[in-house]
């Protein structure tokens, strides 16, 4: 294990030997779960991120000096940035990535348990988790951990066997936010609700044959957020361990919106009642 | 030219011969401009489309009896399904396609142009336009039709020169709704901003510097969104054209939105609006 002084309280329940497909995929990167993250936003973040150990940072001539000038900034020590001709850094990265000339290879950021987080905010201030039930595609989550980053979000709670490895597409759909808003994978997610509304959370799920519409809930200060895949929804006890259900309304003529929509647009509302409150209490 | 019988009012402006790049992938689809749709509701869609000209369709085994039903229903007249195994399916698309065992080789569907839109809704009824401003990723052009089938939005007007082609990829995103919301291509966007404008629409302009709120700007029966490029936001001309500037409030710590979930917020944002002022009214 590598030694590390992280700035929040951290936990470990993760295996750390890669498996299964991931064990070809780690073996290719070098060993060390390490994962080439690429884009300017996810690269300058990880980059600046004193949690986050890099490996190499290479870039194309015109993105070098963004990336020294912010690596140095931030004060982080960081190896030194290589600058490659862009068809050899895209020698590096999987087929179509959009790159934007830059990419750090990096290992993961060190986990979080539930546990961890909760304890962070056992003063009672106010807390906002979103809730993944089986969200799988790594673009989704990435672009759910983007939503949480602009709209305050405390962090991404999800099931570990059904949901997504944190990929460089889910880094990159994320673009930065996987350095701001901690993943926090749970066995059971279920039992992580109930943990949750122990600890005074209020959960709302996400269903669109739910009788309330999300702007008629009101608002609270400890609030998970709980939301489905496409098409399935939430499944059965997921569902019936929510304290409410809420829908967003949308034309009888479409099925569905996209997960990660869904989800931004219920961190809108909730972050626009919480302003509604401010200037009716204030 | 081929006859059809479109159900709605439509003229061409488009050029029809390819050009370009679009030259060789047309010739690769064997000519016509035809393009593979896939996924499962976004092949459903095409085939229940009346003015959606299909030449083939293809499915494994396991989704052929929905396409078949579902094609029968319509009512539309098909080429008969072909059933093909996985690999042999997956061989007609581009590399790693979504494709849900189903897709289906169509041809562009009629173009419609701003002034035949326009007219439409000539009565002064009730009309809401998103117009997208060099929004060139074709995955956050699908993911913005979808919301906009939603949300109900009438059409998305995008500039021919700035805009992706329908493509695989962009209907895959759109779910479908490309069968529901038609894209609308124009040849200089601060003008066709002005004549929505002469048909008495309200530009709003999504800007992130704005000093209004989405949520405080009231509602009208005719909108026109205007949505920047992530980054770069709205062009000088286009936003200097807009009759108002609105903003989501998301945290200083985020540099924006991605545009699609923007789009959607605001979208929501309005139709919320509109039935406040509907319970306000009524």
């Amino acid at each position: 294990m590598i030694k590390r002084k992280p700035r929040r309280t951290v936990g470990s329940t993760r295996k750390t030997g890669p498996s299964g497909t991931d064990a070809s995929h780690a073996a290719a990167r070098g060993g060390k779960n390490l994962e080439w993250l690429y884009g300017l936003h996810t690269a300058l973040a990880a980059t600046t991120n004193p949690l986050r150990r890099c490996q190499r940072l290479v870039a194309t001539q015109a993105t070098v000096d963004r990336l020294k000038a912010a690596s140095a900034a931030s004060g982080v020590q960081r190896p030194a940035v290589e600058t490659l001709e862009r068809f050899d850094l895209e020698a590096l990265l999987p087929d179509q990535a959009v790159h934007q000339g830059v990419a750090v290879l990096a290992e993961p950021l060190p986990d979080v348990t539930l546990p961890a987080l909760l304890e962070r905010f056992d003063d009672g201030r106010a807390i906002r988790l979103i809730v993944l039930d089986q969200v799988t595609d790594p673009r989704n989550v990435g672009a759910i951990l983007r939503s949480a980053a602009a709209f305050g979000a405390d962090a991404v709670v999800v099931q570990d066997r059904h949901a997504p490895e944190v990929s460089g597409a889910l880094a990159k759909a994320a673009s930065g936010a996987i350095e701001q808003v901690p993943m926090v994978r749970v066995v059971n997610l279920a039992r992580a609700l109930a943990t949750m509304q122990e600890a005074g959370l209020w959960c709302i799920g996400l269903d669109p044959e739910a009788e309330t519409a999300i702007a008629g809930i009101g608002t609270t200060e400890r609030i998970a957020l709980v939301v489905g895949a496409e098409g399935a929804g939430l499944r059965r006890l997921v569902r019936e361990t929510c304290d409410q259900l809420a829908r967003i309304p949308i034309s009888a003529q479409v099925e569905s919106l996209n997960v990660a929509t869904a989800t931004a647009i219920a961190l809108y509302e909730l972050a626009r009642a919480d302003q509604g409150a401010t200037i009716k209490h204030g």
